[in-house]
């Protein structure tokens, strides 16, 4: 009898699930944050001029013209930037850079050095991430209004580890929308002992970003990604700013080519259409401000967004019987039965028309739902 | 002073080195084992066809209709079938999914289940990998002639470890081009009580390939690439076959949009145009007998060779000398300083126009060798 050739910790894994990635003829698709526009015509126009016979040719390595550009953007130097297959692989390789894997007897003191810690609610892909990599995790939870504790109550609540290895904060937070400002990331920053990741794969929709911490302070990173905002889910390319030191480990272990050729082309072109995009960022922000409103008139309970999303808990019907009787209609939300968030559907922000039609369906959905309670007397 | 936030085992790490991805004009580049012919004319004009507003959604999760292609090619089911960004991608999964990190003061009982295995020379990668996540390495040497012992002698040597959590062997072998036999391997495996993976990026260019072993054995897997045979490096897409339980462990630990969605079209447009790849590896393989024929004659030693490169030990000047010759005249080929390579160089096989250009280049190179050799009168 052959020993199990697979590792426990790998078997006992609950693997990460993404939003539904259905493609139903008609349906309309608000559960995954992308985003409503197409990439620039110019965008798409210099990948078509790449897709020839170089295809046979492996990509630059460490994606160097995008790093460059990306070093122009943001005021550093290439070194201080390692570019991923999506955002993801950023944070994964995070992990495996600066967490130990937790020892069978772990003794108190080298409990931080194994911590990957992250507040609640949030990116459902770290617990995940730190699973798969045999740390250790720390979710703490968030205020009752999703808001971050200043650095003076988290030491006093005592949840928080200062120490540990390392430490995820999204901003603006999903699946919550909320912004956290600067200033209170840069006290968080200041006291925290452990490497911070900053995962910033909305900050295009917010109204203020954190990227100068990663250009100041050595422990911290700023994760951003060409996915949400630029419109290029499809092609896998995010990237992670911080000092030369931290970025240079990262660099050690990723994959050699870990960046797909005509994702670096279609960055790069990204980057040379920047007006582009900040218009498609404008009229993302405001439909967000339009539906917000209407949630408000319509009796949904709203946080202010910073995102490409909102998160609402909806009247008269629980979360998840919203979400049914939405996908019955052809529109895709995301709920999760978490305790913390079980009553909040996250609600992607489609184009205006989707949108129109997203209002069309719930507005029927309450409407239904008055009919038949007043049917029943109630 | 802040401790350092870098884990020991990164910080202590040297990084894989590619191939040097050089673009000066002009430049025969015959280190990176690229296919000298273009993807299929079709396929260019499927990606160029999805090259469109829907980069903005995220690429199909599971890669599930390649794979569905992938399962009809090779006689098995879509459960049997990981893509990953790149081969490279697939390797690095397995070490994180069947092997444990070596523990401090690992125990003996414990070693195989820490064990990263493999012949040596053979893919360098294979060492950073093991090295990235902590685990053992052990290298075995292949024979002088670069075969691979028997089961049999490998037992009674002692060195090969029939336990080891997992075992790569490269079919056929980069770099020194030798295939190995299924019959051969299938011995192999039979005793071999670990995972096995036969990294079999070269398999369309050797007269057998061990597919079946991955379709009949439980603890084997086979991997390839389209990368190679398949003129697709920029696009970065891999593939690993073995049983429902490994491959679904794979699964588990890998990103959930791993592979980018034009490379998913790509691989898949090249499976429905496989004609004309066949009659490419056919031109390689003629360009490997002619060059082969060529090296004989001019007194470099050399191997049959069933991948798309040769692996051959010039005359007259050391090897290293000749990558320098060869380099001034823009002629880029593979050299290592690893003794047990040193004295070899790989020579990808390129068109029929850069392998002339190579061989003129190398007649230069013998003849002025033998003017000064005169001229000092040796």
């Amino acid at each position: 009898m052959r020993k199990s050739l697979i590792r426990p910790l790998v078997e006992g894994l609950a693997p990460y699930v993404p939003g539904e990635q259905l493609t139903a003829k008609g349906l309309i698709r608000l559960n995954t944050n992308e985003n409503p526009y197409s990439p620039a015509p110019a965008v798409l126009e210099k990948i078509k001029e790449a897709v020839d016979g170089r295809l046979r040719r492996y990509p630059n390595p460490g994606a160097d013209g995008l790093r460059e550009k990306l070093a122009a953007l943001h005021g550093c130097k290439k070194e201080n930037i390692l570019v991923g297959n999506g955002s993801d692989e950023v944070l994964e390789l995070a992990i495996r850079a600066f967490v130990e894997p937790a020892g069978k007897d772990i003794e108190a003191g080298e409990r931080s050095g194994s911590t990957v810690q992250y507040f609640w609610p949030s990116y459902s892909l770290y617990p995940v991430l730190a699973d798969s990599a045999g740390a250790l995790r720390n979710p703490v939870p968030l205020l009752p209004d999703f808001g971050i504790a200043s650095a003076e109550r988290l030491k006093s609540e005592g949840k928080w580890d200062f120490e540990a290895a390392l430490s995820f904060v999204t901003t603006p937070n999903a699946p919550t929308g909320r912004g956290y400002k600067t200033a209170d990331l840069e006290k968080l920053c200041a006291v925290q002992r452990g490497v911070i990741l900053l995962d910033e794969a909305y900050a295009e929709f917010a109204e203020e970003n954190a990227m100068e911490l990663a250009l100041e302070m050595p422990h911290v990173l700023v994760a951003r990604t060409f996915s949400k905002a630029y419109s290029l889910c499809f092609q896998r390319v995010g990237y992670v700013i911080g000092s030369e030191e931290l970025i240079g480990a990262l660099h050690k272990i990723r994959g050699s080519y870990n960046v797909n050729g005509l994702g670096q082309v279609a960055a790069e072109a990204t980057l040379e259409n920047l007006e582009y995009y900040q218009k498609n960022f404008e009229r993302v922000k405001n439909t967000r401000s339009e539906m917000r409103l209407w949630f408000a008139m319509h009796g949904f309970l709203t946080y202010p967004s910073q995102a490409n999303f909102v998160f609402v808990k909806p009247p008269l019907l629980s979360a998840q019987e919203w979400y049914q009787r939405l996908r019955e209609e052809k529109i895709l939300v995301r709920w999760w039965a978490d305790e913390e968030v079980k009553d909040y559907l996250r609600i992607s922000i489609g184009s205006e028309e989707e949108m129109q039609r997203f209002c069309e369906v719930a507005e029927n959905i309450l409407m239904n739902h008055s009919n038949t309670s007043e049917k029943n007397g109630i």
